[in-house]
């Protein structure tokens, strides 16, 4: 295994020059899906699946596969992230997992190596969402979320839909060219969170995705006057929804980690300083890696906000939005990659990844598992985020001796 | 006194055909300053003034003044108020104080009242700052406090200036007509608060304006992921705002009536459901009639501000945006007033007003007061405003006698 080593250098100029055509001022990249920058580095990843004599092939979302043959024509191993980026985001998130699949690719090319299972790169169309909501679209019409209808039909802000764009870029292709099955899918990602960094780890083994819920109160009091309304005879909306930001935060700091509340939004009406607040709505993210623990929180949210409402003497109105359960990783993925970690000598932890990622969707076809490299700070979707080339090595060390492992 | 009355049709029918134009779907007005339909309602303010033989002046700032002569020529009585209304306001803010004001002239006109001093009703320009701020604009380039260059620059949201549409809709007049002196002011005006509803009271003698001070707080802290981010590892700008908000209310209560404090709006960086926000920044609203509550109140705030900013671990930068200090109005013009009231039986109370109004500016300059109309359920700025015609029969009564008492 000492023998067979990624090539640092080569991973490290890949991404570099995968980001060169999206870099922002700020220094972070700009390559959100279906943009002019998201096809000038799908063109790339292309020519170098070529150049290491990969099939590629397009299904309908526009998700990039490079097939490398196996002995056998069994189902393949998939290695592989996403390509696209939020608006200003970090130089890691996505594309470090492109490339380092691809780095595995070409450590297999110029070594001839033979593998028993076909080994597949692959670049998801859309994880972030950040163009066209939701998140994870193309991985999630592979699980059967999505139809191809509803994806082509969402829109970006400026009201180009999916579908429109996809064809502009050109990148429409085969309905038969989807994944449908796997021996085994590996996503190398940065953790874009904490956990490794405060306990100076450089590498985590994933064993599965947190269950999220996003919910939404709204609180409708009586719009006055700040001035001659005195504070005995309001109905001011945004108390209500102050005591619910505090709440749930308590909520989810009495339960301990790993359980994690968040208010991201609120929005106030009418939103003017001399007048008492009529209505406020706020956005509230709950994620617990157990399903019980995750229904705890959903059931707490919202016995919070009819506690507070009924306390301030304004209306609510409450929904759930959307909840994605919890996702368990295969058990088996999981402790093949601990194998390896353990003789490569790596300095690893098991955890809980509690952000999104196709793997999620893909989890639920194939037994999935993802690396995560440590985010100095925590810090993603960001131009500050950065993770070391030294631990990034690492964990493409794994990635490679991982898939091998899972293609004999 | 009793053989001298408003006439409570007329008036009524006054206001009726002044907010026709301005009437929106769910019957309110939208009135904005120098918008067409504040063309129209100017139009037919000129041509009842001039049916009663004022003369007519325009001022520099579109201020309309009708002047009615006396035996003398010294500084007249004024009395006005505001056609000017916010978007969906209601059809008696500002209006009334315009038709009741109109309906003395009438009384006097009809009965060949001769008084010593003149009488001068005034319609005061963009009092409502609602679509060039600042609230009190003419007003308050009489009194010093803004120039014409600045108030000509002003510009709505759509980048239109003051003095473009000034212009536009015929109402620039000559410098030298504006009110530079006046023996009294009187405005009768809706309370726009649930003071005098609470007390069942139909008529207020308002004895001054509370002083207001406008503050701003924006909290820095950390955006991060909503999943991979523990609670232990946030910081989370909002927590801050959301305690800063029922910390300044609480402070309100405690120093108890008639102090209050509100957050009437408050953004959020970056605003999505599932980033730990991180900024956010908050408007606040404190009024006192006391010129030290009004201080405590201002000192307490930024030292809230502080404090909830250390123990959340975030930044905090804290401005004081404006102070308008507590007015109080003219003893003698107050206790004369009141002198009237008992003489005409009505049930008044002496109040503090929690909003600014043209008078505050005039009473810089002149003796002035104000009569305020009860508000049914304290309800202003909305379609949903009412006052009750016995009560405001029983104020435009007051302004009538008032009025002329103080011209004798």
């Amino acid at each position: 295994m000492e023998d067979l080593q990624i090539n640092r250098e080569r991973l490290q100029q890949a991404l570099h020059e995968v980001n060169a055509v999206a870099v922002t001022e700020q220094g972070g990249v700009n390559r959100q899906a279906l943009t002019d920058a998201d096809r000038a580095a799908r063109d790339l990843l292309v020519l170098w699946m070529q150049e290491v004599e990969l099939e590629v092939r397009v299904d309908d979302l526009g998700t990039i596969y490079g097939r490398r043959r196996g002995a056998e024509t069994g189902p393949p191993v998939v290695l592989g992230s996403h390509l696209d980026s939020v608006p200003n985001g970090g130089r890691f998130d996505g594309a470090l997992g492109v490339v380092a699949a691809l780095e595995v690719m070409r450590v297999a090319h110029e070594r001839r190596i033979q593998t028993r299972l076909p080994l597949v790169l692959v670049d998801f169309t859309n994880e972030e969402g950040a163009r066209f909501e939701p998140a994870m679209m193309a991985s999630g019409v592979l699980a059967g979320r999505f139809t191809r209808d509803y994806v082509y039909a969402r829109t970006d802000s400026t009201g180009r839909t999916f579908g429109d764009e996809l064809a502009r870029i050109g990148y429409v292709g085969a309905e038969g060219n989807r994944l449908t099955e796997a021996s085994a899918y590996l996503e190398l990602h940065v953790e874009q969170g904490p956990v490794l960094d405060v306990e100076n780890c450089p590498v985590g083994i994933v064993e599965g995705i947190q269950g999220i819920s996003w919910m939404q109160a709204t609180f409708t009091g009586e719009a006055d006057h700040a001035g001659p309304t005195p504070m005995g005879f309001r109905r001011d909306a945004l108390t209500a929804a102050a005591r619910l930001i505090t709440g749930v935060q308590a909520m989810a700091r009495k339960m301990g980690d790993p359980a994690v509340a968040t208010v991201g939004r609120i929005e106030v009406e009418p939103g003017i300083i001399n007048v008492i607040p009529g209505s406020a709505t706020l956005g509230v993210d709950v994620r617990h890696p157990q399903g019980e623990g995750l229904e705890t929180l959903k059931a707490g949210v919202e016995e919070l906000s009819r506690e507070v409402a009924a306390a301030e003497g304004v209306a609510i109105h409450f929904e759930h939005l959307w909840t994605s359960p919890p996702t368990p990783f295969d058990r088996e993925v999981i402790e093949l990659l601990e194998e390896v970690a353990r003789e490569l000598g790596l300095k690893y932890r098991r955890m809980v990844s509690g952000a999104g990622h196709d793997a999620k969707y893909v989890a639920e076809f194939a037994p999935a598992a993802m690396i995560f490299v440590r985010s100095r700070d925590g810090v993603s979707h960001s131009p500050k985020e950065h993770s070391e080339w030294d631990e990034i090595h690492q964990a493409a060390q794994l990635l490679l001796h991982g898939a091998l492992r899972l293609t004999q």
